[in-house]
């Protein structure tokens, strides 16, 4: 086990966000996007040393990929680059003030092609923690066992294995989602899910309770279950412990899952007790929803402290 | 009758809208609008067949004129290129969060030259609805008598005939739109107008169920009131119904009248009862005011549904 | 046959071009590309009656094909909207001030999957010139029959069809290119091509001469080699004629043989002869190649004599 | 005394916006800054006249500074340039919908370099009213030296002298800014202060009433204490008197306390009795939050009531 | 006769600059145009004092006129505002790298009211150079006037008058124009035309010798003819004087003829002898075209000399 | 020695670029700039390993600085974090078309206060190549002494030392610049200036045979003098050798030194001949000036080719 703090993996997409309707043409602007990188960006941004790992395409859009990943100090070390496919796309449109509309061009791209030889010298190397989410065993079926292998492989060597439920009905259903996650949560430590997703890593229209019940005694430790605006519930052995969001304007919750997991894991790797890993989460998640983009608006960690006890209309100077 | 679904006709005009404040000058944005424009947009995009008439300019801005209602696929065979006259323009600053104010530089446009002559060819080929506003007979002497005359002439062949009242305080008094516009509601089948309005199509004073009364009597079948974020209201010979607006975040108001009426004529078009062409009107209300522009937003029919049960910050993928 | 001037079809793309380098990321804008709806559009603005045909994806990339085709009066009401496949994209890089670099994404795209049965109505409904670029067999098997029973149905019906090679290097090999397009010329009355690609309609390392020959032999009237800067030569069996680029600053070449061509077919309509239908020719070239963008700068009827005799920094006004 | 109605000084920055995070790159944009300058602008949007004096840079960016005080009518008769050093510079960040960040680039300023000889000859014209900030004693002590020569030589030549605390964290400690400010406030006839400011014109630890009575007693004639949201309290020797903030959606809370200021020292120059200051003060204060920028959105004359009786998404046409 | 150096008088613009082709519709950005103000901003960048009359809408757009003047450091203090006509507005469009091509929305406008009344007050208030424009007196028969009553109060007074010829083909034809201007000419000091303009200061198709002798015979004492980049040449009794252009690259030529005349006459008004004045003008007419705009690209007096000897690419720090 | 092949050092700045006049206001631009930080990236795009040092803000600014550097791949390990002082910033201007004007704010900032203890580490851990530039010991007393001590340091570890006078004369005189540089040169293996620079690592008013000649003498390898649009000349004990510039146009002909010298650094590592180092030089040199930005434009190694043979207006595709 290196000094890594936390690697993760599956595919980072070049966003297209539109300014106005994306059928009226006009600008568009580029945007790293991808559960996995974002939480490994949160976890960096707050001085943790992470790396993320996956297949990137070789042309221009590609080096953008790495070219964020790098800025934002996330290790690239172990990326593939492919020469052969391109970069998966994601336009987001908002559609209206409430409903933001993600259009995905992905199939056959270079991080679809993810494979567990892509994923060998990385988990070689080591972390103390292991991220994965739902999303990358949708991708393909290499990509899916990718997963699996990696999931497994962590887990025999001691890393804290942490799973994100992260549904995405554009790329399988929920049968088969449920078909694949389930198993994968039996490697992990951290189960993230919100209210809806649950169901997908237990038993067919299992409620809550019985989901979490059948993970905890699986072996997952932790059940993190994220409710939005209204904070999240957090499972052990010990029982449920809730946690309120911070009260903050929310002007874009894209990425605020992704947030909130990057919190708990960066409280955990600080060696907090859950109240504080719960407290780091939901901070990071109100970082998320309170600014602009997937990640660009998550603290560093002399920010932390930052919306606690804010007004609206606040100015530092 | 031919197979168009909707003409109207009027005056279009190129809108610039101002980022700032426009005294400070910096960024302007070209869009097309004129409300009647807005009704055919919001219907075409439903995959009725529309038809806009009227008098355009022959330079570039008439040009843009036409390009956005080609691109809208609102048809523009009958549209009359003048080659002397101006475009309309208006310029549209937001000046305080609350309140956008228009500059109209309409006066001696070619939109405003509108003749009988220029709606024969379009009135000859008939449809089964024309829809008209309170706006062209203020432009001119000669854009009043068209108004008059078309309204009579679609009456007569049997078509739909809606009044949008849409008083513009800038190009006519109060009085002198009253004059014009009551005789001018005999021809209708349907009449709009906001609250403020409806005193418009009446006697001076009269209160809103004396209004009514008159129009139902003088043979007009519906009664549309509209009421901004509180809904609407429709009266006909059985009695009055009411419909409330969708609960969205407004962020823009310009348009959301146009797009009701849109809305309740599709509904009419596909053969929907009071209460369906209300639930469509009430709809495409709030796809205009949850997005930006004057019929930007504007739902296409597989998007009718999208706003229903939605919650804030929900993201489609 | 119709009143229909000329149908073409093929793949439209959407074009991202890049402000800057793509790597950085930052701002694109997005465009309509293809070099058949260049031709179109080209030949729309000068009044003629045109049409595109091909498969468009059912998203908003695919609304945006259409609204463009639309807004510049190309007849769409033969497309075919693909329900389940993604829209062909373009990054399109200034990479430096002197090149130009495009990147695909078009693999497995709804324009890709274009066949026969595609075709079929808008062939049905005829017109009087059918163009078709080497593009479009390099796409898919289907597209390549597709083009294939194009060109000869159009022939056979008394269409001219006009061929323009077209060479994309990273669709397909000069040899794969060729092995089709030398077929493929035989139903062609035009052929266009740049010196470079005058071989792949003819016999592997044949020469300028022996080509254009073989060409005319097969009862091509007409072939057009392309010279950039330096303009056109016209083969006929009445001999060879040159034709002059005009004296323009060139801005953006990127469009300018489909201007080219789009001018040539122009005249044709028109009734010019050749010198005439040339001179059309390298006007439209000329348009292309002094403004931004594939086909915006290209010219209405009205403009066709605005770059004769212009001095650099003339003011209209 | 000449006919100057205000005569304000200290430092005039240039503001350079970010679209996005900071950190991130992008772009920025350019606006005047300075809590003086904004109250000479708030003045002379509603027709008084008005001068502002200070240091400013020799360069571009000095010469902005001028161009924009001047193109708001303020006059800049006075100021001197300054050929050594460059202008002051803050950096303005949205860091999250709630939360504004500042950061100065003003130490060794042109404007930090005040002295007496610069305000002499705006001293010796002389005006009705002289506006001064905590903030200019902050920035170096010549400044310093300034601001308590101009208060004397104004408030012996009998002009009214405003004070507003407007304490700058980043610039100097509370106690340091109490022991220039306290003495400060005997040459003012009005003191403005937010809740939170007030104690740094007062003793250590003074609660508001206590502040009040000194600062009265001390021949103050007028306190305000400003309460953002809530409006606002005025003492004199009469008692009390408190004002509602009006109603309106805030976008932007910068320069809201110089609107307030502005506001109520125009309502003076009027020659209104303390109600109608107030009620001016809240006004321009709700102008300033209802739109972006420090200044921008303030109001012409003409446009005083605009505010009143305002229904969200208003259009004026 | 005051310490004004010079006033000038006309219609300012408001230019609508568009980024792309109009008909496209996008971004258009705002400028303040009018030769007559550029002649005036072009002086006050020299530091002369000078002033502007004219009338100026009273809404938005005519704040930003005043503002743009104000702004520069032109006088406005005998504006006239015009509470009932629109702003003149301008469409500027690049529509080929070449070619510029403007569409003016001036018929009607607050600025083609002018009249004798709005230039009283200027003329009484007095200059040592009074500028007018062969455009306004084109604007209506008021304007018309006011330009002949402004000319010859003014050659009466002593100033110096001078008259650039700037004829606009949109608004009057040749023969109008030249019905106006040539008796217009006899109350100048100076004349300014490019080639083809001189003949509209004199007879009928009479040669420049032969205009430039009959315009000294009525009492002209300097006859400037401009020639673009091939610089300019000054007739006066004392024979004719020829200046190159200087050898910069040209990105905007709009404005450069009334760069000139400001060079010409920021020369005079310093008491340079012909040569000194004509490269004063030259230098002017190379700043305007070496930068994008109509006059934003104008010395200030120290940079006077920064294009001397410039190599392309270079870098001033 | 370890594996790095490149360190440098000195202060990277924050360019703010101007779209238009400075003194209009309106967009800026953020970009990395720092002529050490350009040869950086110049030769991390190429695959060379690299790292840069020196003193970086702790705020925003300095945030950014860093993510462009690691975003480039330029190693930062060994940068020291100022929390007192600010980052340094330049702000650019394009003037004319041909002349580029910039503004320093580094007095003061963090880059400047550079010192021996912030290079120990990264002269410890050591790399194959020491690059300097005669910038930074222009920036105080304590960056001289760095820079020098740093020279010396790397040269007794048998690094080859590259100094590249980069003459800035807002920052110092000729005659101060020439007592430092010149004994500076002395622990140069490369030395590198434009032939105005040469005369200030030699005797005042040498010319170049005699400067070359003495820096020969006194132990540095290879003389390097660039000449712009005419390419560059070698100097060594062999004799001279004169490369051609490669024939593109150019639109931005900032940051080309240093591109020319990443470029023969890079050939220096690759173990290339001089011949191959200076093709490699003015290739860079040729990719700087043919793109916009500083750095921006540089060429990855598989594009090194990109520029040969290349006709304007060509297309990659």
């Amino acid at each position: 086990m290196t000094g890594l703090d936390l690697l993760t993996f599956g595919e980072a997409l070049v966003s297209l966000r539109a300014a106005g309707p994306l059928a009226a043409g006009g600008a568009l602007t580029m945007h790293l996007a991808g559960a996995e990188a974002n939480v490994a960006i949160g976890l960096a941004r707050l001085g943790h040393r992470t790396a993320w790992a996956g297949r990137v395409s070789e042309d221009e859009l590609g080096g953008y990929v790495l070219r964020e990943l790098r800025a934002e100090g996330v290790g690239v070390d172990h990326v593939t680059r492919d020469p052969e496919r391109p970069a998966g796309l994601m336009f987001l449109e908002r559609r209206t003030a409430d409903l933001t509309r993600v259009r995905y061009h992905r199939a056959g791209s270079a991080g679809s092609a993810l494979s567990v030889e892509d994923l060998r010298p990385a988990l070689a190397a080591g972390a103390h923690v292991l991220h994965l989410t739902g999303i990358t065993p949708a991708l393909s079926d290499s990509a899916r066992e990718a997963t699996r292998w990696a999931a497994e492989t962590a887990s025999r060597s001691g890393a804290l294995v942490c799973l994100d439920v992260n549904h995405r009905a554009r790329l399988w259903t929920r049968d088969a989602a449920r078909a694949v996650l389930t198993p994968l949560a039996g490697y992990a430590s951290v189960v993230v899910a919100s209210e809806d997703e649950l169901e997908l890593v237990g038993e067919p229209g299992a409620d809550e309770p019985a989901v979490v019940a059948a993970l905890l005694d699986r072996g997952v430790e932790t059940v993190l279950v994220t409710l939005g605006a209204d904070g999240a519930r957090a499972y052990t052995r010990d029982g449920v412990r809730e946690a309120a969001a911070l009260p903050v304007t929310a002007v874009d919750t894209v990425g605020a899952g992704d947030a909130f997991t990057a919190g708990y894991l960066s409280g955990h790797l600080d060696g907090l007790d859950l109240a504080g890993r719960l407290r780091r989460a939901v901070t990071l998640g109100a970082f998320a929803v309170a600014g602009h983009g997937d990640w660009e608006a998550l603290p560093r960690r002399d920010e932390l402290s930052l919306l606690d006890d804010l007004q609206p209309g606040s100015t530092l100077r």
